[in-house]
C-alpha cells in the first residue's frame, strides 16, 4: 500500500492499494466518531462497489445507509443535494456521523458538498473510482455542484477524513471515461512533469496506472498543500480548464466529457502562446499527438467567441479580467492575467481554423 | 462609535454606531477586492434602508446590486438560495465580489450561506437590523438554511468581513420583533452575566437598548473566539435552543417566533434543573417574570413528548444523547448529557401540567 499525507487545516491520508475497497471499514471506522455511514452513490457504480463497501463497514459494527442518484452530470444540481440532506436527516444523521463518497467525479463533488453543509459540515471519506476521480477530484478539498449559468460555480472546500484509491475498480471504467482520467493525467505532465510527459508518450497508460495514479496524487497534494484556497499555485491545475469549462458549458454540459474538453482547451492555450512566441515550438503538437494516443480529441468546432465569452463566466473570471494558465515548455507553467478583449485575440492568435 | 474585533481564522470587526447605515459605504468600501456588492434583503426591510445603504455604497463608487426575497422564516430555504445564486452569476459575480446581508436573522443566515458557498465562498458584511440579529445571529459566523426536517440543518460556518450594528434600526421594528431579540439578551444573562440579568430586571431593556447591545456582542464574541465550530463552551449559547428549535419545528416555524420558544425552552429547562436540585430554587421563576416584563410567553401547550422526541433532530443531538445547556444560577451555566429516555423524565420532572 501506497500512503501520502496531505496537511492542511485538517489533515488527512490518501491510500493508494488494489483491494482497498474489499476492507475499507478497517480504515474508515477508526476515524469515525459516531455510528453511522451514508454511502452516497450513483447508479453505475453502487450496483457494482456498494455491497462490498457495505459489508466491509458492518463488518466494523457501522450503521451503514445508502443514497443512490442517477448516473450522470445532470444530476449534479442542487435538488440532487436537497434530497441527500432529506436522505440524512430522515435517518437521523448527526454531526459525529460520516459520508462516504463511493464514485466518480460527480459523487465525490456532491457527497463532498452536502458533507460540508449538513449541519454546517460532517465528516466524509471519499473512495474515487474513475481514473479522473482518483487523480484529481479526490484530492484538494473542492466540492462542487453545478447551477444552470456553470459548472462548479456552487461549492465549499472542505477536506475528507481520508481518500481511499483501488486501482481495481478502473477494470470495470469503460475507454470512453479512462480517456476521460488521461486528459488530467496528461495535465499534470504538461504543468508539473517533464519526465511524466515523455513516460505516457513512450509506455501505454494502463500498463503503468498504478505508479500514474501515485505520481499525479503527488503532483496535486503538494500544489493544494502550499496553496489551498487558490490563491496562487493551485491555479496551475486549470491548464485547459478555463477554456474546457466554457466548451463544456457551449455543450450545455452533454456530448463531451470534462476530460475531452480540457484537452481541447489545452491545445487550444498552447496553439495561441506558440503563436505568442511564449511557448517553444512544437508544444501544441506534441500534447494534440498524446491526447489523440489516448482516445481524446485536440479541437472542437464551437465558435471561438462563444468559447472565450463563456470563460469570464468561469470562477477564475474577476470583473474584466481572468488569470489563463499557461506553459513555456512541457513541465513548466505560469499564470498570466489576460482582459477580456484580449483573450480572444489572444486565443484567436492559435487558431487555425476560425 | 464602539469597535470590538473578533478573532478566527479570518478576523473582523464590529462596529456599532447609531446612523452607520448612513455611511455604511465608508466601511464597506476599503474591505472590498472586487467592484461589486449584492444587497441581500427582504420585502420589509429593503423599502427602509435598501436606499440609504445602495446611495452609500455607490458614492464610494461600488457597483451595486440587489436581491429581494419575500420577508418571513418561510423563505428560508433552498429554493430562496438557489435564486440567489442565480442573480449572483447573472450579475457576473466573481470571488472578489461581496454580499452584504441588510435585515434580520433570516436575511443574514441565508445571505451568510450564499456567500459561503457560490463559487466556493465569497466576501460578506453583515448589517443586521433586528434586535435579534444584532445581538446574537450576526456574530459568530453561523450560517444556515432551513429544511422541512428542522431549522438549519444546513449550513455553513463563514465569517463576515464585517458587522456594521445601528441600533437606529430598532426604531422601525414592531414591538413584537423587539420581543423576539430580548428572548436572547435574556438568555445572555442566564448563561453569562448575573449583572445584565438584574439590569434587565431592573431598568426597561428599551431605554439603555445601545449598552444591552455592546454587552451582549461582547460576551457572544468572547464565548465564539474560544470556541467557533461548538466542541464546547459555544454550546452554553443554545441555553433554551435545543427544546425551543423543537417547539418551533412542532409549530411549523409559523404562530411563534424563535424568541418565544427560546424563552418557554429555558423556563422548562430550569424547571426541570431545579426540581433535580440542580439549581437554586426560584431560578426559573426569575426568567419567567423577566420574559413576562419583555412581553415574551413562558410555557407551552405542545405536548411534552413531541417536544423531546423533537429535540433529537436537533444539531446538538448525537446518536442516542445530546447535550443539554442547563444553569446552577443566574449568570452561571454548564453542559449536561442526556441520554434519550433520560430527556423526557428529566424534563417531566420540572412540569406541572404534563
Amino acid at each position: 500500500m501506497k500512503k501520502l499525507n496531505v496537511n492542511s487545516d485538517r489533515s488527512y491520508e490518501i491510500l493508494i492499494d488494489r483491494g482497498i475497497l474489499n476492507h475499507c471499514g478497517e480504515y474508515i471506522r477508526p476515524l469515525m466518531r459516531g455510528n453511522k455511514a451514508m454511502i452516497i452513490s450513483d447508479t453505475n457504480v453502487f450496483p457494482i462497489y456498494g455491497g462490498i463497501v457495505k459489508s466491509s463497514l458492518e463488518a466494523q459494527g457501522v450503521e451503514v445507509y445508502s443514497h443512490i442518484f442517477p448516473a450522470g452530470e445532470g444530476s449534479k444540481s442542487l435538488s440532487s443535494i436537497s434530497k441527500m440532506y432529506s436522505d440524512l436527516a430522515d435517518s437521523g444523521f448527526s454531526r459525529k456521523d460520516i459520508i462516504i463518497a463511493l464514485g466518480g467525479g460527480v459523487t465525490g463533488d456532491m457527497a463532498g458538498f452536502a458533507a460540508a453543509t449538513y449541519q454546517r459540515g460532517i465528516d466524509f471519506v471519499q473512495i474515487p473510482t474513475s481514473l479522473l476521480a482518483q487523480v484529481d477530484s479526490s484530492v484538494g478539498a473542492k466540492t462542487g455542484v453545478d447551477i444552470s449559468q456553470g459548472k462548479n460555480l456552487v461549492g465549499a472546500f472542505w477536506q475528507p477524513s481520508a481518500v481511499l484509491i483501488d486501482p481495481d475498480t478502473l477494470n470495470t471504467l469503460s475507454p470512453h471515461f479512462f480517456s476521460d482520467g488521461m486528459a488530467e493525467v496528461i495535465k499534470y505532465g504538461c504543468i508539473k512533469s517533464k519526465e511524466l510527459f515523455a513516460r505516457l508518450e513512450r509506455e501505454n497508460a494502463a500498463d503503468i496506472i498504478d505508479e500514474i495514479i501515485y505520481d499525479c496524487v503527488v503532483i496535486k497534494r503538494d500544489v493544494v498543500q502550499r496553496d489551498e484556497h487558490e490563491a496562487g499555485e493551485r491555479m496551475l491545475l486549470n491548464f485547459g480548464h478555463t477554456l474546457g469549462h466554457s466548451i463544456e458549458k457551449a455543450y450545455s454540459y452533454t456530448g463531451i466529457t470534462h476530460g475531452e474538453a480540457v484537452g481541447i482547451g489545452m491545445v487550444m492555450m498552447t496553439n495561441a502562446s506558440e503563436s505568442a512566441g511564449i511557448t517553444q515550438a512544437g508544444t501544441a503538437q506534441r500534447i494534440s499527438s498524446l491526447l489523440k494516443k489516448y482516445s481524446l480529441p485536440c479541437c472542437d468546432s464551437t465558435p471561438l467567441k462563444t468559447i472565450t465569452d463563456g470563460a469570464f463566466g468561469d470562477k477564475k473570471a474577476s470583473g474584466d479580467s481572468l488569470n489563463v494558465v499557461l506553459i513555456d515548455k512541457i513541465g513548466s507553467s505560469f499564470t498570466k492575467k489576460l482582459r477580456k478583449d484580449e483573450l480572444y485575440s489572444f486565443i484567436k492568435g492559435g487558431c487555425k481554423n476560425d
